[in-house]
């Protein structure tokens, strides 16, 4: 039986922990004088820096930071193997010239969290990406000679100005060439407008449940149209959550653009390789969609090689104490096995296989 | 064998017709001085009402007003009944003192057509929405006497505050005691900074291939948070384009829902009824999203009992004028057909039995 892999799973390294608490701007981190029983605080949307339906912020404890929190998480729940990478918001937010010496760090003190723990953590890097892409190519070539990484984390604003940007090009071109997945990532979420006056009766449901995989999708939407794929027909993406919603409007946007004058028009149609194409040549998606539903649509959608489980731990813990194993987990876990029935090898694969083999674990 | 049932189709009736040629602001319809061999167009949207890198709106002709049209794309793809609707935008528009008149116009038309082609045609219903929640239920409650009429179309703002609104709820009321159903389709999209520099460069895709489920996605899940289907446990929708998204993140939603502590404290979780219920007892699905990936989840989530077949038609006509059949049709017909494999009974009653059966045709 393959080892089971979490390729979905978040640490915020000590480099990253005392920027944060060195911090007074979002995202910083923080116990707030005015409630202190609350604890101390993670504040990393603007959204979240005051007080209003809940206390300011998320509480933040040992499992963001300490790796034995992460090792007795993956025992409870018999994951053999993490990938694990910084949590949202990376480095979008840093100046520019501390940038590159800041996601050194970062890395630097990932590669030893992993080192530490033989044949059970390997690591998505994060890149400097306010420094442009220069320095992002630079870190990204170093990150090759750090023997525990795997590929990298992005948000999906890349630089700024979203994953259609054609800066990212050179950055593009060094994944392809060094062969490291980038591993997309949701954080801005959408504009609150649209989630009405009553959003926050309904706590972090509407940004969590929706402005996450709707901003991956779009994200990746712009991308693949832009050409990034056709371009550089070597890069490899594995989307968070499932690829948002991309496994099941696919079919929706192939449609619109075989239907599109404009695109025509331009000669954009012709020749074009389809999204289905561009789904099992260059897309991993993560098992991280909580339900059937979504599951068989992502394998649909990519293959059932190209699925691999994921956690996204220490996120979306139990809210009762004494809760054992995470309903989270469970919840993904189920899925597989619902979706897969009495097919042992393609559940083995998605639960670590697949991400043994792509990603050359162990 | 049921016959085939287009639940998702639309048309300008006369009324609605005559009054977008009378209207400078958007929506209208006019053929523009400066550009008279784009012929009639309909500019539906503030961001269309200009011309950028297409020409101005979207051409206009005989598909979207007569009814030969209507029946002569339904003999061409061997469609049984369509239940049309009004397309968008509706009459959230309207001047509130002429939106009652105006709706009634407009269903009195579409009964008309209906009645001159018996066993073809039935409808769902445009509501006086500027007009405030009374005007409305005052339609509803008419439709009831007009024979050809199963429900009623709306859009995602409601009565302009989005579907979790309480001024909704004698609206729901009525939809529920006088068992018509509700057609939930879009409209809006989502502000246009969540598409980049580039969008325009990707013809209509953006907007129409993300904007319109993304917006439906949103607008549904609202509801649900809120509380609607749980007052009102009668209360039937039938989501556009397989349900948004909705299929694909239920389980997240789901999962959301059940790890936010601020739902959890204000006691919004326990004794609730769970998404995949009221996808169950609620929800109805039509099968318009282009892909055997999207269908397996939409079958997943709503059970093959409540997905029913659609067209879209008028819109995401062939570009070549030479194609016989619409590929548009096409696509959804073969991903049905996909998805059922040797499941004859299970692909009719999608094709057209679920729509018989729950709309009471024929």
């Amino acid at each position: 039986m393959a080892p089971v892999v979490d390729v979905h799973t978040h640490i915020y390294p000590p480099a990253y922990v005392s920027l944060l608490r060195s911090r007074t701007d979002v995202p910083y981190m923080r116990t707030f004088a005015d409630n202190p029983s609350a604890g101390e605080r993670l504040v990393i949307l603007p959204s979240e820096d005051a007080a209003t339906s809940t206390a300011r912020g998320r509480p933040i404890g040992p499992e963001y930071y300490e790796e034995e929190e992460k090792i007795k998480f993956m025992d409870k729940h018999n994951i053999d193997i993490s990938v694990i990478s910084l949590a949202n918001p990376w480095l979008d937010w840093c100046d520019a010239s501390d940038a590159a010496s800041v996601a050194t760090q970062i890395n630097d003190d990932v590669e030893q969290v992993c080192s530490r723990h033989p044949g059970r953590l390997y690591a998505f890097g994060t890149l400097p990406l306010s420094a442009g892409a220069d320095a992002v190519v630079a870190e990204i070539k170093r990150l090759t000679t750090l023997s525990h990484f795997r590929g990298v984390i992005i948000g999906t604003s890349g630089l700024g100005n979203g994953l259609d940007d054609p800066a990212l090009e050179p950055i593009w071109a060094a994944l392809q060439s060094t062969k490291q997945l980038v591993f997309l990532h949701p954080h801005y979420g959408l504009p609150a407008s649209v989630y009405g006056d009553r959003a926050a009766e309904y706590g972090h449901v509407l940004p969590l449940a929706l402005g996450f995989p709707l901003e991956t999708t779009i994200a990746i939407t712009r991308a693949i149209l832009s050409g990034v794929f056709d371009k550089f027909p070597g890069l490899e993406m594995l989307l968070a959550h499932s690829g948002g919603t991309l496994p099941f409007l696919a079919g929706r946007i192939e449609s619109c653009i075989a239907h599109d004058g404009h695109l025509k028009q331009a000669s954009k149609i012709a020749g074009r390789r389809s999204i289905w194409d561009i789904l099992k040549a260059n897309i991993y998606l993560d098992a991280v969609v909580y339900g059937e539903a979504g599951l068989k649509a992502a394998m649909e959608a990519s293959g059932k090689d190209r699925l691999m489980f994921g956690t996204d731990h220490p996120f979306f813990p139990p809210l009762e104490d004494e809760d054992n194993e995470w309903l989270s987990v469970k919840t993904n876990e189920k899925a597989v096995s619902g979706v897969f029935g009495s097919d042992d090898q393609g559940r083995d694969d998605v639960m670590g296989g697949n991400a043994v083999r792509v990603l050359r674990l162990g």
